[in-house]
């Protein structure tokens, strides 16, 4: 069992999907470093080498869980010269590569505290991959900090102002008009947006126009879902504060043909014909 | 530690899909909310809001799960006015939208004995957002009540009597013939049906004219699928005491063409020509 | 809570996919009978009823488990008269079908020292279905197991090498040419090949040349994904030791249109033109 020093429990991130026996062992090498640990799956649907999409995942949820190790793994440079970090957080630690993935997380646990680099071979796996970092080195950090072992002991001290950051997209605003894309298709076909709600300043029941694929299409700025007829479209508040469009009781997605990265204009108001 | 008036586990079932974090999430608010307690995925592939699957999912289940809070979203009238319960039934708690998800349940737990409604927004996230009501009402309510929180604490008494209810589809039985549906599209690609072997009185080696999708096919009932030779059609019933359509080493569903909803006639004998 | 003669873990390995409730109503069925045991989640997506592939995937994992009863389901004689066995290996124990699925994780732990046959009733559900064995005769004896239920007990001793054992492919090799086939697509489009690096002693740098579905393609063996530029074909030593074809930063079972079980030649030199 973790004492005081340790964590109870273990978030799990990363784009290894569920198709293959990769999570599983990656759990498989957590319960023999620290039986006494939970492991809590928060997504392994990050779309592949997503680094932005896992950070955004990973910020988002971040105050919806429990105190915890937060091992995170979306990591296109595997077996190339990007290191592999510890941070400190809010008394909590994210593991991960550095390539901007844990960051976004630090910042909403209140900004990076620590950084240490994963280097001492006693916290790695005997043999290590080249190409499965997650189950050789990163589970096993994970694993050996919830059971209490102390940060400093995983590797030598990382300047916290030279870790890699991802940048923020700002949404280009102009007038009653904001530009933004497409960061995410959910299971519902619902798209979340880059765009927040004080960007147009919008009003329950506002109308707006949406310009995305090369279309424009009416919307309704609504509160929910049913703030439209079955089939209509509804732009809304999604559950983590963006603005996100739907279709009542249909998929977003399917009836805009629009995917990840589409490029999406909101104007304020009907539009024209 | 759950007290003698808690419970051991949580049961979650869902059509939020794992493409998303959406399902880790709820489990962070429910580890926060009641660390002890463990919670088991019963599905979260409901077919997108698709209520009635769902509520066959968990009445199908439930003999198998052990005591437990069951929490179950499938919600298409989140933001709504729609109920939000907690159901006692058996001994054991049911939580979810009073949309008909939960009575088939609680009908195979013994039946539905108190019902309060989730209002007390001392067992709620302090915001809770208008579409996501799955991790601010749902499994909050249903973490605490697994620590031990009365049923009666969530809000008040519900009347039994005014729960939702779906309508069971009774299979329209005409001499040897019956006309019913397909249920659910399996991963193995077998259909089932909502047809029981007792609406043809069914013996092992029967054999059997399944009309759908336009076409009518030979069948024959059998215990296994192995009662007729590979790629051949068999009409069985399933593990949860329904029957179904399979192919011996391959896939109804492709072989048919069909889907979940697809209208079915099952005639006892080979038919004609 | 397991004594000393049990098992802290049970894993679970299945061909039952996650998009119905098979792999829930097991963990339910285990829950019952074991509360105190946590269950491990190896993988649910072994392809359907394919034996081998889950035969390679539970060896590959087994060194990274934690000592556990290792329960793996890919039954396509369910219903049939296949055997029902838990072998124990190494000091741990594993449970499924006498098909081939478990014996190869059984050399891996250490060699088969005992096997003894599913038949007690008291250890399965009192009622076995026909088509669910998972449920109703595999996840309770893994789970009576794992509360330290000795193996003697589930039933009568089975000679070992009576086991049924699926054959090893041996690649052909020829000079500097050696033929095998694709055993698995993984989540990043990544084409696992049953050859090893040794049968074509490989060095890093060298050009090789593959001919998979009826072309010629130029590669290199690296030691990374990145040893050659973006979206250039690369020949690995994948984690788990087996030869397997990336493309950096892309897929090449779509560069290739490559599936499961095609043919692949690999042959040393960048070949002709």
């Amino acid at each position: 069992m973790p004492g005081m020093a340790g964590y109870d429990w273990i978030t799990f991130t990363s784009d290894y999907g569920l198709e293959d026996h990769f999570v599983g062992v990656c759990h498989g090498v957590m319960a023999r470093v620290a039986p006494g640990v939970r492991v809590l799956d928060l997504s392994h649907a990050v779309a592949a080498q997503d680094v932005r999409q896992g950070a955004m995942v990973l910020a988002q949820a971040v105050p919806y869980l429990p105190r915890a190790v937060h091992l995170a793994v979306v990591d296109p440079g595997v077996g190339t010269g990007r290191g592999m970090v510890a941070v400190e957080a809010g008394g909590q630690v994210l593991v991960g590569p550095d390539n901007g993935l844990l960051v976004w997380a630090a910042d909403a646990l209140g900004g990076v505290e620590r950084v240490h680099a994963l280097q001492n071979p006693a916290y790695r796996l005997a043999r290590v991959s080249r190409t499965f970092h997650g189950r050789d080195v990163f589970a096993p950090a994970a694993a050996h900090l919830a059971t209490g072992v102390e940060l400093a002991e995983l590797g030598p001290a990382v300047d916290p102002g030279r870790l890699v950051r991802l940048e923020r997209v700002a949404a280009r605003v102009d007038g009653g008009r904001v530009a933004g894309s497409v960061v995410a298709v959910d299971h519902f076909g619902n798209l979340a947006l880059d765009l927040r709600r004080d960007d147009l300043e919008l009003a329950a029941g506002d109308a707006v126009q949406v310009r995305i694929g090369g279309r424009a299409q009416r919307a309704v700025f609504g509160a929910t879902f049913a703030a439209v007829p079955a089939g209509e479209l509804v732009l809304h508040e999604d559950s983590f504060g963006s603005l996100a469009l739907a279709v009542n009781l249909g998929r977003a997605a399917d009836r805009l043909g629009a995917r990840a990265g589409d490029p999406v204009e909101v104007l304020k108001g009907a539009g024209g014909p």
